[in-house]
């Protein structure tokens, strides 16, 4: 039996999974990282409890959280998660629990459970990237999850690009749903162009693709240049991994083609040959928020074994 | 034997080597790429059958060329080969030496070599980028040709960053020696400042790396501006590779901390941690221009073994 942990910056899910990784008990409920790690990590460790039957002990326990990890169990500069840099969460988890904990970055088990049971199933490479708060990812090479030298790679919501503006951002400062939210709030300033967003006390990424569902002119002028910004991102990775599947998930995919059609124009526009936009190269996560705990149970499972799908 | 011929835009080498990679004999020649396909193909061979010893045949042959290559021994956009899209090269050389071709793009067999023998030994994963009339690279991960889905990976100059000018631009036109040329060019015709590429009737890339190690003001600033540039290009390989070691090779790398300099000062800037940098992130390249073919060598005898080195 398998133990496996999602510790995200909003909302954790925890799974007991049996040896076949079916799902047995799931339960939820929000992180309220606004306390101090402390009362956050208790909070945590009890809501995995309440999925332990009496008398149970998990074989392994996997543990997804925000950030690069290097294969610590620290998290280190999630964005989603300020004040959390160096803390041991993994080690506290497994001294309550009295089991192992494997953890890895949830972008990369979401990639994991993307490539075994999702929309990236057998794709080589698979990548897979996560937009919302913050845009982070993951890699499957040859069936392996591919982290790099100390276990740091696939972050691409950290490359970064020169703006109009002269100053030098990183693409999740320009395509996420935090992005929206400045981008739109920068050209409410800018000018007097009418928009249903200068009603709003607060003009963050879920207003702004609201709005922009909704046909307002500004709103899609936003998201078009997002998804223009997640284009040049998804031709850096297709150039650089010439990847069969790129998997897209996390809640600004949601916007759906107002976002990805100015994206896979792109790809289409900076490709340098057709060769590399393999046939449903930019797929849609069919997992969504459950990913990270799927490939988190996964991991668990395959790391305890010392199997080689990591 | 392997016979090796590393295929280039402005010089051929080709190589007889024994079993265990020694070199026998070594000859080269300027490609004369100005004539048309089927006589500089004409000449290749020429050069390659006069490192065969009389009476000997090669086990299989390695063969280094320009631009991506589908593991299909056709030559695709290679910028330094106009003219030359979809011709079949590999084809034409088994059949003139009645052995085996095994083909890969030039810079993923420096890479290759780098990795066995060179500035890259034994990091993983390891990058490997040539900066000369373009910008090309090679992976090696978990000690293998990292090639992705199609064998298109690894296009460092392909990844395109919008310029302040509000068009996007591959890296090879930021950052090669090509680059060096536009860029000087642009600056001597937006003002007056003195420089002492006014007085020449060609600047390109040698003429400008001349003119800046010698102190002109003028291509130092093409070289910095260059140098930062390539810098983004490796903040973005650092953040999605997290490699061990990325090293430079190519004529513009002889520029040294000119161009150096500013890359280093980008990655400094703009990783996110310093976990990334690992030590000797960036190396210099140890084999110089006798990589690929090197690597076309290493990559014949392993493809003709069937080992995994690929």
């Amino acid at each position: 039996m398998y133990l496996a942990i999602d510790f995200g910056g909003t909302r954790s899910r925890v799974g007991w999974y049996d040896a076949d990784l079916r799902l047995i008990v799931r339960a939820d409920a929000l992180s309220q990282t606004h306390e101090p790690p402390p009362a956050v990590i208790a909070r945590l460790i009890a809501l995995a409890q309440s999925v332990v039957p009496a008398g149970a002990m998990p074989v392994a326990i996997g543990l997804s959280a925000p950030g690069p990890q290097a294969y610590t169990g620290l998290i280190l500069h999630a964005n989603t998660l300020p004040g959390w840099d160096r803390v041991p969460l993994a080690a506290e988890i497994s001294a309550a629990l009295g089991a192992p904990v494997y953890t890895e970055n949830d972008a990369n088990l979401a990639a994991l459970a993307e490539y075994h049971v999702g929309a990236g199933q057998d794709a080589d490479p698979m990548l897979y990237l996560t937009i919302s708060t913050g845009i982070g990812g993951g890699a499957v090479i040859g069936g392996k999850l591919f982290t790099g030298w100390r276990g740091l790679a696939i972050e691409p919501g950290h490359v970064k690009f020169p703006a109009p503006d002269g100053r030098v951002y990183s693409l999740e400062a320009l395509a996420s749903g935090t992005a929206l939210g400045r981008l739109a709030r920068e050209r409410l300033a800018a000018d007097d162009s009418p928009s249903v967003l200068r009603g709003l006390a607060l003009v963050d990424g879920q207003a702004v693709g609201e709005a922009a569902a909704g046909g307002d002119a500004l709103a899609n002028a936003v998201v078009a240049a997002s998804g223009r910004w997640l284009g040049l991102g998804l031709v850096a990775l297709t150039h650089l991994f010439n990847p069969q599947a790129i998997v897209l998930g996390g809640s600004v995919t949601r916007l759906g083609d107002l976002l990805l059609k100015p994206a896979r124009a792109a790809l289409t526009e900076l490709l340098i040959d057709p060769a590399f936009n393999a046939p449903d190269l930019v797929r849609i996560s069919t997992l969504g928020d459950d990913g990270p705990l799927l490939g988190a149970a996964q991991y668990a499972r395959a790391r305890n074994k010392g199997a080689s799908p990591l």
